[in-house]
This record gives structure tokens, sequence and C-alpha cells, in this order.
């Protein structure tokens, strides 16, 4: 159901304008090169403009932020809503901190995303504007399950129609939801989350597959999530075989991103439409 | 003899705030994720003291330095004093500027550290007050031998009652001691020098283990500094069976601090108290 | 040929001071230890001068710029050009924004560069003093093949005449020249574009093998670009035979550079002189 997906990115090798942490970013990189992207990261306020005027797509994390970057993104998410590319947000950790919450909530106001991807906490948290979350990972009580699925997809619908982007939502279940068509997917293992930057690196696939399939935001999404659970799961069979561990593990994801194509996806990817 | 040590790490999965250098903070993100922790990485002297209150523990490491950042590790080391927290010190390469001993002394005097840990250059610096350290690494005169290691001894303890600290030298021979009590660890490869932050996630490893061990800072010190070094032997072999390289190193490193366990840290600590 | 070029990076450990990009850091610090140096980041305006004083060469990459740091760059430039320092440049994606062409420009004359390396676009883009590049990749129309690679040596000789610089231009054919003498390299596999940083890795490569040969910076440089595409096409051999994706592929690159000896460089390079 994904072939022209992946296709079109392999096809015309998106450039993806990526503002983001420090922490994570070469994996973003390579996982972008994996993909079939071409990567940009450049977070000064006096060249954003320009970068992400040459991109097909722009990704904005706030895994590690300052003032002058928070600046920066503003004016890159403009400047991407002016020229009608693909804006993908990752509020990493935003209940961690005022300052983060503050930041996130000036670039929903400013800004408009076609694609904002969390954990659960960190959707709540926009979706209440409030709420403090488990440093960068997820409040226990938070956890999507089959048994509160309904009610998760009824707020993130809400907040699809409140924000007009795509929303996504990580962890054991994933779901990619416009405010009218669900994806839940079930890709993925659980050892991807002792592997920094997982979800940073999923949101920056989602840029590259969004930056060559801008007219096809929801699918484009769905898809990315879908690579990125099967390299998880593809990463962690090989791990097996091999006996290595969770830095190993990280070099596999990546590989089998490189090694992704349209049968791999198709065949592995395991979606539920609602 | 470490058992609880570790135990503790993987049950009570300690957050740890780290503030540190752009350059190796990804491989300290994951080996805190491979030891049981949950790394959150953030400068910005607006946040800080709110990321540092939900955490367990606070890392700071002055690899790269800039102003801005110098004041937010003084923001969050008191904040972190206030509630408690173990507080550790990195002073990557002090003696190569006067911008980092001016950095490292406005700490010291600041905040309250739990431990320091450096090569015998750093920790001979912050000693003397002054001096000149080639680059990041040591420098040959001041190599820990058999033949030094009892006044090696002598003035780290003298230094720990100066500071309040748990001091910890890293090099051929490791040593954690406080003003009373000494560990000579004797874990370790030699090759572990050619994959560049294995001081500064050692570094992260011990915040991770004082995290979750706040009442016993010097034994999970010594165990956190015995579990890098066995995690760089056993990577070590692994490497000469497969025939790899430096980098291939590094990530069997982070492997096997996954891998760890009670029966690998007490079977392969090689430890000597006085 | 290059026997001595190598032995002497392995016998004096050169201190590579970099300032540079936080996407490829890391690996820049690692390549620079596997190749035989010894790596330090730092870029305050407050401490390059003290750190550039101690190191034996300087690196300048601008691929994640800002004002501080361009600030920093021209002050650790301008005190290793004092010292005598090989002074190499990166000007990554310098085509791609207004800021980056006038920190570039600025750069070019504050300070003296021993060595500048690019893709044959950025180095068009410094040569022209204007034009634009396709992100951080090289553009279509600029790739140098053998139909085109007199005029291309041609301009190199001349811009390396006016900027009194080696001018190295990398891709599928590397050029490395002086105003009178030419290295054509055909080292290298195309994959090597898939790993982020391969060309900010060889530019620190560059830096540690002029860091210790300062008075032969042509052949130093140009066994800098040998060794650096002999580990792509070591790797990429290594990489067919497990079956790895690209992630794997940029471990194995880092990884040859430490097993690299003067016999694997001088039966390895596939070099013409003119």
């Amino acid at each position: 159901m994904f072939e022209k997906i992946l296709e079109n990115v392999r096809k015309s090798e998106p450039i993806v304008h990526v503002i983001t942490n420090y922490v994570t970013v070469n994996d973003c990189a390579n996982i972008i090169l994996a993909a079939g992207g071409s990567p940009i990261m450049a977070d000064s306020k006096y060249e954003v403009e320009d970068i992400t005027s040459i991109a097909n797509s722009l990704v904005i994390n706030i895994g590690t932020l300052n003032e002058d970057v928070a600046e920066a993104m503003i004016k890159a998410g403009k400047k991407a809503n002016e020229l009608g590319h693909p804006v993908i947000l990752d509020p990493v950790g935003v209940g961690s901190s005022s300052f983060r919450k503050k930041i996130v909530f000036d670039l929903l106001k400013e800004v408009d995303f076609s694609v904002i991807r969390g954990n659960i906490s960190e959707i709540k948290t926009i979706y209440r504007g409030k709420g403090i979350t488990k440093g960068v990972d997820v409040d226990e009580n938070d956890i999507v399950t089959d048994e509160n699925i309904d009610e998760t997809i009824a707020f993130i619908k809400k907040l699809s129609r409140k924000t007009g982007a795509v929303i996504v939502v990580t962890g054991a279940i994933d779901i990619a939801s416009s405010s009218e068509k669900t994806y839940i997917i079930r890709n993925g293992h659980p050892l991807m989350t002792r592997v920094t930057g997982t979800g940073c690196m999923l949101t920056t696939v989602i840029g590259s597959f969004c930056g060559a399939n801008s007219n096809n935001i929801l699918e484009a999404t769905a898809a990315a999530v879908c690579a990125m659970g099967i390299c998880g799961e593809l990463g962690h069979d090989k791990l097996e075989e091999v006996g290595g561990g969770t830095s190993t593990y990280g070099t596999y994801i990546i590989d089998f991103m490189s090694k992704m194509d349209s049968e791999i996806l198709n065949g592995g990817a395991k979606i539920e439409i609602r």
C-alpha cells in the first residue's frame, strides 16, 4: 500500500532541513541519508530562512533548546509555511520545563505544522496545555493500551482538528491520525527505548517521507512509522543472532533503513486503519 | 560486593541530568540507557533548574564550554545541591585554557560536588590550582604507576577532604577515594584511550550509579569505574575475535554495559581497598 | 611514497584543534584518534586562542555556524597563523546561505589557510565568490569527470595561487593541488556519500596528517585523501561480506583508519601526479 511513498523518497532525494538537539543529531542525519533523503542541519537565525528555502521539508525538534535557537525555529517555520513545505514538530520532553512548554506553545501559535510526533506524555501535554513528563520518557499512567486506545484516538483526532496537523503518538502501539482517518501501527520492538534518539530519528524519517510526498502527508507519515518499526524488528532479529547489545542495535536500526524497499515495507507493515 | 548497587540502578531507572559537551553527548546518553538510567540533556539557563528538579542526579562536563552554559551549570548545580541530588563533575581539559580553569574554580566555589572524575593531569590541575595539560589527554610526567601510587593517594585524599567530594582518577590504574577510604581498580584496557569519550561516558555511568545509590556515593562510584573497565575488557576480547578497529570497539563498550549484571560486575572487578 | 607521512602522525600524535559542527563532531574526534592524532574540540571565543596554542594544527568547519563561533574561528585562525600551525578550512555548504558565504569570505580575508577542502560545488562557490549549492551536497552540473578534469585542475590551481592554500576537491575523483603540482586520486567508494560526515572526517584526517608534517603540506594532504578513500574501499569490501547497511559502513570506515599502516596506504593509493 505504501509503494509509491518510498519510491518517491528514493527518486527525489528530498532535502530535509533539521533544527534539532545536539544529542541525536548525527543519527538523525544518517537515518535521513539511509531513508533516501539529504539532510541539512542549520539553526542560526541568520541563515535558517535561506536554508529552508532550498529544502523540501523542515523538522523542528526541541531536545536541547536555547533562546537563539527558539527564535530560529519560528523564523524557519514561517518561511517553510510561506513556501508550502511540510513542517514536522518533535516536542521532546515538552512537559519537563516551563521553558520548553512556552517555546512549544509559541511555535504552535506562529507555525502551521503538518505533523506533530511525540510520546503519549508529550502529546498529552500539548493537548492539555499543561502537565509534567518524566524527563524525556513517557509517564507510566499515560501508556496506550488496547483498553484505552479508543479514548486515545478520540483525543488525538481532536488535537488534529485543533492544530491542523497529523498527530503521531509512538509507544508500544503507534498511532498516526488526521482528524478523520487513523492508522494504528503495531511495528517496533521494546528494546528501541534503550537506544537514544529512536524517536528523534523517526521524526526525521517522517520529514524525509513527507518531503517527497507533500500532497499525501498522512500516508507518508504512517509509512515512515511502519518503516522505522520494521527496522526495529529486523534489527532486533539480527541482534539476537549475533548476541550484541544496545549500541550494536542502534547501528542495525539505521542499517535496515538503508536496506528498506517497498517489498520489506509492505510485507512488514502491521497496520489497522480506522 | 557491588550487587545492590547495580540492582538499584536497574530497578529505579534514575533520571540523570547531563550538561555536557557536544562531542561525546550521544555516547553518554546511550551508555546511561545501557546502564539502566534515563538521560536528559539540557543546558539552557532558562530550564536547567526545572530539569534537574525532576532528575535523580546531575553530571557537569566542561568539554565544550561557553559563557551561557557555564552560567547554566552553576544554576543547575545549586538547585541539585538544594534538593540533595548527587552532583558529579568532569573537568575535561581543565588545564588547557584559562577560561576552563576559571569556570571550574567558579563551579568548585559555588557547587558542592559528590564526585569529581578526571585523568591525573586534570585532577592535579584542580589540586594545584594551576598547571597546563596536554590538550584533553594526560601529561606523561603525571602517569600513575605502582611506584608513585602512595603519594598519589595521599594528594587525592587531601583533595577529597578539601572539596568534600569522592575523587576519581582514571588511567592505567584507576583510583576512587574519599578522604578516608580508597579503591584501587585495575580494570580496563589501553585501547580505550583511542575511543573518544570513554572518560565522559564513565562520568555519566557514575552519575547513573550515584543517582540510584545516593546514600552510598563512594561504593556506587567504585562500582561504576569497575563496570566501565570490565566493558573495556570484554569489548576488547570480542574485538580481537572479530578483528575490528576502534569504532567497533566503542560500540562494544556500550554493548557490554547494556549486558552488565551483578555476576559479571562482581566476577570481573579487580579491586584493592585501602 | 607516503611512508614517513603516516609514521610521523603515529609517532608525534599531533594535537588537532577542531572548531566544527555538532552533527559529525564525534566521528571527527574518533577518526583523528584512529589516524594517530589527539583531538581537542573547543569553540568559545574565550578559549580558542589558548587551545590552539597547545595544538599542532587547526581545523575550521562551518557545518553549523552561529555568530559567536564565527568570531572564535577568526580568533583561532589568526593565532594559529601567528604560531605557524597548519590551518585547514572545510566550507560545508558555503553556497547554501548568504550567512555562510559572508563568514567564509571573512575567514579567507583574515586567516591564511594551508588547505581548503570541499566538494566541487563548495570550491566553485569560493572560486566564483557566489553561487548556490544544493544543500550540503554537490550540484550535478558541477561533477568532476574525465572529460572536464583538465579545466577543473586549471581553476583549482588558480584558486590555490590566489589563496596560497592547497585546494582539495573530493568526489568520485579527488584532486589535491597546489598552484604547481596536482594529485589526482581515485580511491573511495560511492556509498561513502550515504554516511554523514565522510567529508568532515577527511578534513580532520588532513588536519592530523598536516599537524605532524607541517613542512610537507601537499604530500600530507594527498596521503590523507588516499587514506580516507582506502578506508572507504576496505570498509565496503567488509560490508559486502557481512551484508550490513550504511551505519555499519560508517563504523568500518573509522575502523580501517585505526588499522591503517604504510603498507596498506602505499599499496592501496591510486594516484596520478601532474
